[in-house]
C-alpha cells in the first residue's frame, strides 16, 4: 500500500508541541498509517522563538501568524497545542479552509466556544481530535476493552483522582494556567479534564456533578519578577458525578498534592470485578474478577505490553515498556487513519464539547453549592 | 506499681465482642496498666448462645438482659458492642449507674441519642471512650505526631476511603447493618464514620459537607430464607468537606468495591509533606516531605514497628509485624489508664458527638443536594 | 469435649520466651485445642530476673536451674528458647523424663547434636516440634497447599533470602548470636535456617550445596563497654541449592541490608505458576497462573486472610490482618493438636536435623569452595 | 554549533535492529548530538527480508554481504546486532577499515574472540561500545551516581536476577538463542550478561564466581516444523560472586519464572544504605540512606523523572515517565558525542571482554563446581 504524505501546520511549540512534533516523527516507525506526517510549518508570534522551535521540533517552515498558517493551501492538518483561549478562533479558522484539526484540551475556556468548535469542524466535513492523550496508553484501552465485553458487569463506581505537585511552592511563578482569562478554568481544565475524559471512555456519560474550586495560593511572583500576579482560577478541585448508567464517581484535581507528580490514578468497580490504574506506572492494569476461585481472588498486576494489549503489539516484547510520549503516537496513528478514511475518532469534538459541559457544570455548581445537570 | 482490678460487663459478643474480649485478655502482656482487666460478665438476650459466648471469650458469668448487667455492683466498666439503636439507652443507664463507657462506633443512631450520651457520661462524671480503634495503629499514631510537630505545615487535602466489597454479590443476605431503625445508616454510619474519625483526629473539625447516599442492591434475601427484605439504609456513600483549618477533603465509603476486602485508606498533603496509610497493610506509613534533596523526593515507606512509633516498643522487635486486633489492644490500654487518672481520652464521646454531627449533615446534605453545616 | 490441662515448663525468657508465652496465652481463644496450655513454670539462672520474667509472661512460678524443671513431675511440655549450644542437652534430659518438647531453631549447633536429640524425642515416644514458626503464616501454608495440589507443576526455582539491617552499624554490640560457641554459625544458623526451612517445606529435600560465609565487621563492642568482642560466626551468607525434586534455588542471608528489618522473602517458579511471600508483608501471597486467559495473566495479590486459608478463620473477616505472633499462636495450636494426638507434626525434631544438615553443608562447602552433599 | 553527518551501517535487522535504528533515528530529536545519524544502509543475507528491513526501519540501502557494508566508504559507524557468533568477524573488519563500532551483547561467545576484538578496536583508534543499554536506564545512572558520591558508602551486598518466562512452554519453538554454537551460551550470555554488566557498572570489578548452569527443558520444536532441535545452552543460570571491593553477589538469570516478563531487578546494600531498581518498573528508583531520621527511615519510591536525575532533562516534566526504548536513545547519544571526541565511553570492548571474563568463569564453575578466578 502507498503512503500519502499529510502535511502538518502545528500553532504552538511549547510542551504539547514537543509532545505532538515527536508523535508525528516517530508513529511512521511503529505503526504504518497510510498517511505520512510532514512536518510543514509551525506557528509562533515570537519570529526567533520560532525558528529556533521549527529547527528543534523539525518543521521545515514557520509562519509567525496562525491566520497566514491556516490559509497555506500546503498544509492538511492544523494541530493547535496554544493556550486554551484560543483553541476556538483557530480551529474554525481551520475548519473553514477546508484543514483537519487536531486540538489540545481542553476543548475551549466555555461551553459555547466549544460548541462553536464542533459546529464548525462537523460543518466543514474535515477529521477532528481532541488530544486526550491518555486514552491511548494500552492499559487504558484495555480497561476500556474489558468493560465493554462486560467483563466488569455494571458499573457502581468510579474514584479518579489527578494529583499534581508542581505549585505546592508559594514561589512557584505564574504561568497562563494560572490566568482566568487565558485558560478558563486552572487544575479543573488542564488535568480535571483528562479525568473527565477518562470517566467518560469508560463509564459514559456525567449527569449530574456537584463540586468545589479552590485558589490555595493566590498571589503569585510573575515570571519576568517585576512583581506578583493574581491566580483568578482554581489550583485545586474536587467532584461528585453521578452518570448516566447509574454509576457514581469521586473526582480530585490538585497541584498541591505533594509527592505526586503526576498521579493520573483511576478505580473503576463494578458487578463482575474492578480496574485500577496509575499513569506514573502506565503500563500496568491492575484487574480484579469476582468469579476468580474462592481464596484466589486477588487483583492481577498485568504489565499491558502483550500482543492481546492494545497498540502493544506495535512495540517491544512483553516486559519492555513504553512511556509517555507512546500515548501520542497511539493517538497521532489513529489520528491519520481517520484522515484517510474521512473519519473523527474519539475523542474528537464532540468529545471536548461534552467535556467542557461536564466542566462547565462543576463549575456552576462551585458557585451555586448544589447539584447541576451537565447540560447537552 | 500494685495493678488493681477492673471489671468488665460486655453487652454483644459477636464480632467486636470477639475484638474487644481479646484485647481485654491480652492487654497485659503488652502494657503495664493500672489496671486489670476482668471479663465479670457478658450479656445478650438469648440464653444459649450467651451462655456459649462467655465461655468462649472468657467471661465468669453471663446476664440476659442488659439492665441487670448495668446495675450489678460487681461491674466498673460498660462495654456496648450491640447494634446502634441500643447504644444510646444502655450508655446512658451504665453512667447512671457510675460505670465507666466503651462504646462501639458509631455512638448512637441519630445525632440527639448521642448528645444524651454525651450529657450522661459527662454528668455522671465517668471515663468514656468511642471505640474508633483504627487512631490506634501505630503508623495513624505516627501520623498524627508528625502532623502535630508541623512536619507537613498546614494541611491542605485529605482524600480518604472505606472500601469494602462484602454486600457486591445481590444473594448476600440482609443483616441488621441494611435495617434503618437498627443501624441508623448503612456505610456511612458504619465504615464512613471511621473515615470521619481519622479525618477528624488528623485534620481536624469537619465545617460543611455535601454528599450522596445510594443504595445499590434494595432488597437482600433473609438469613432464615424466609423471603427477602428491603435494604433502607445507604450501601454506598460519597462526600466533599471542608474543615474548619481550610483543608478540604475527599470521602468515600462502600461495600461494592470488588476486590477490596477492607481497604481503609486515607492520604494527607500539607505545606510541607504528604502521609498516605492503608489498612490492609497498616504497619506502613508512606511519608513525603518537600524539603528532602532535590533528586532524593519520594515517598518513604516506613515499616511502623520500631520503638519510634507509638505503641509499636510494646510489641516485637522492628519488622515484625502487628494486626488487626492490636487496634484495640491499644486502645484498650489507653482506656484503662485512663478510668485510673478519671480522664477520657480521644477519642471519647465527645468525638462520637462530633462524629455523628457529621454524619448527620452529611445525610442532610444527601437530601437537600447541597452543601450543610456540621452542627455543633 | 473436654479441655484438659497441659502444663508448660519453658527454659529462657527473651524474644522468644515472650513470644511462646504469649501464644499459649492466646491460643484457646482463637482456636480450641484439646489441651489448654498452663504456664507452669519458667526458668532462667538469674533468680531476679526470672522471677520477674515469670510475673511479666503469666508463669505461676519459677526455676533457676533448668535440670529442677525438666525432672518436675507437674510438667508436661519443656519449651526451650535458650540460646543455641542449650538446646540438645535440655531437649535430651526433657525427653528422657517424658516430656514433649518444642525447641527453638535452630535444632542445635551441629548435626551431631541434632541428631541425639532426634533420636531422643523418638526413643522417649513423645511429640516434638522445632519452631519454626514462619510455616504457619495462612499465605505459607496456603502456598504450600497450591503446591501439593500440583497448581505449580514441577517446581523449577525458588529464591528466597532473609534480609536484616540491625548489624549493619558496627556500634552495635555483640550478643551471644556473634560468638561460635554459643550459637554455631550466624545469620546462617538463625536467619538463614528460617529459610531453610521454608524451602524444604515448599519445594522438597535439599541434595547438595555451595556458599560462602562472611563476617563484616569483626569486632564488636561488648554490652558492658569493657572493650570489644570479636565476631566468629558469619553475619552473611549466601548459597546456591539443588533439591531432590530437580529445582534449584538462590538463598541468602545477612545483618548488613540497610532498609530491610526483617525482610524475609521468597518467590517459587513452577511448570504452571509462581508464587511470592515477604514477611513483612505476611498476609499476601502473590499467586501467577501460566493458564490465565491470555492478556489478563498477571500476579494475583491475595490477602490470605479468608476462610479458605489455613488458620485465617480462627481470627477476623476477610481483610482484617494478622501479625507476626499469630504465626506461633497457629504453631502452638498444632502442637497442643499433636500432643493430645500422641503425634509429632512438622516441623518436628526430624526437620530440625534435616535442617542442620543443611546448614553443615553449607558451612563445608564454605570451607572447600566446592558443592556439598547434604548428609542425611 | 554545526552538526555533522555520521553514516551508520548496520549488519541484523531483527529486535535488536528495530531498537537500535529507531534511538538512531530519535536521538537528534531529544539531545543535540554534534553528529547526526545518518541510517545509510543495513545488511542481511536475505535480499527480500533486507529489503524489507531497510524500508521499515529507515536506511536509505542495503546490502546482502556484511563484507561489502564494512568496506563502503560512506560508512562511518557499524552497528552488529546480529546473533553472537558472528560479532567477532564482522567487528574486526570493521575495525580494520577504520569504522566506528557499536556491537550487541555479549560482545562474542568466547574470550578470545572478545579479547581479539578488543585489539582491534584499540589497535584501530575508532570509538567502540557494547551494546549494554541498561546502564543508560535515568535510575540505574542515578543510582551509579549515588555510589560514586559515596551515599551508600561501603559496599556489602548486591542481589540481582534477570528473570523472564518465555521458555517456560516447552512447546516454544527453538531460536539460534538455544543453540552453542551460534550463542555461546544461553540464559548466561543473553541475559546474565546485563545484570553482570550492570553489577560491574554499580559494585565493580568481579574477582570470583561459582555457579550453575541448567538446561530446564532440552528438546524443542523447530520454527519449521520439521521436528526438534536439542537445547544446548542453559535456559537458567545462577551464580555467586565476589566482587574486588570486598562485596558478595547473587545472581540469577533464567527464562522459566512464570510471571516474570522482564524482570531485570538489583538490589544493592551498602554501608550506609540501600538501592533497588527494576526494569519492569524503571523510572523507580528506590534509595534508602541509614542517615535519615530516626522513625523516619524507609526506602524512597523516587520516580527518576526530573532534572536531578541523568538524562531525564532531555524528555519530559517529572512524573512522566520513558520506556524501554529510551535506554538506546541515551546509549546512542553517548556514542555520537563519543565519536565526534574520539572517545569510547562505556561499556566499550573492554568492558565487554571482562564481562565476557566473568561469564567464562561463570562457565568453568559450573563445570568444575568450584569458585573460579575471573581471568583478566
Amino acid at each position: 500500500m502507498k503512503q500519502r504524505p499529510v502535511r502538518i501546520g502545528m500553532v504552538g511549540y511549547q510542551f504539547m508541541g514537543r509532545a505532538h512534533s515527536h508523535a508525528y516523527r516517530d508513529v511512521g516507525f511503529y505503526f504504518r498509517p497510510q498517511l505520512t506526517p510532514v512536518l510543514q510549518a509551525v506557528c509562533g508570534r515570537s519570529e526567533d522563538a520560532v525558528r529556533e522551535a521549527a529547527s528543534r521540533l523539525g518543521f521545515a517552515e514557520y509562519e509567525t501568524d496562525w491566520r497566514r498558517l491556516v490559509e497555506r493551501p500546503d498544509i492538511d492538518v492544523i494541530d493547535i497545542v496554544t493556550p486554551n483561549d484560543t483553541h476556538a478562533q483557530i480551529a474554525q479558522a481551520a475548519a473553514a479552509t477546508g484543514k483537519h484539526v487536531l486540538c489540545e484540551k481542553p476543548l475551549a475556556t466555555t461551553v459555547d466556544d466549544a460548541g462553536a468548535m464542533h459546529d464548525a469542524v462537523v460543518r466543514a466535513g474535515v477529521s477532528h481530535m481532541v488530544c486526550h492523550n491518555y486514552r491511548f496508553a494500552p492499559a487504558v484501552q484495555f480497561a476500556k476493552r474489558l468493560i465493554d465485553e462486560g467483563r466488569l458487569g455494571r458499573i457502581h463506581h468510579i474514584r479518579a483522582h489527578y494529583l499534581q505537585d508542581w505549585l505546592l511552592n508559594p514561589a512557584a511563578p505564574m504561568t497562563w494556567r494560572m490566568r482566568r482569562d487565558v485558560t478558563g478554568t486552572g487544575a479543573l481544565g488542564d488535568i480535571g479534564a483528562h479525568i473527565v475524559d477518562l470517566a467518560r471512555f469508560l463509564v459514559g456519560e456525567f449527569k449530574t456533578v456537584t463540586g468545589s474550586l479552590r485558589t490555595i495560593v493566590s498571589q503569585r511572583p510573575l515570571f519576568d519578577e517585576s512583581g506578583t500576579g493574581m491566580v483568578d482560577v482554581d489550583d485545586a478541585t474536587m467532584f461528585l458525578a453521578r452518570f448516566a448508567c447509574g454509576a457514581e464517581g469521586v473526582f480530585e484535581a490538585t497541584r498541591f498534592a505533594g509527592g505526586n507528580r503526576n498521579a493520573n490514578r483511576f478505580e473503576v468497580n463494578g458487578e463482575h470485578g474492578s480496574l485500577r490504574w496509575d499513569l506514573e506506572n502506565m503500563n500496568v492494569l491492575e484487574v480484579y474478577f469476582t468469579d476468580d476461585e474462592s481464596g484466589l481472588q486477588g487483583f492481577r498486576r498485568i504489565n499491558c505490553t502483550e500482543r492481546d494489549h492494545p497498540y502493544a503489539g506495535a512495540y517491544w516484547p512483553p516486559g519492555h515498556i513504553i512511556g509517555y510520549e507512546h500515548t501520542f503516537i497511539n493517538l497521532v496513528s489513529e489520528f491519520l487513519d481517520a484522515i484517510a478514511k474521512g473519519e473523527s475518532p474519539h475523542p474528537n469534538f464532540g468529545d471536548g464539547l461534552r467535556n467542557q459541559q461536564v466542566l462547565a457544570a462543576v463549575e456552576r455548581s462551585a458557585a451555586s453549592g448544589s447539584w447541576e445537570t451537565v447540560e447537552t
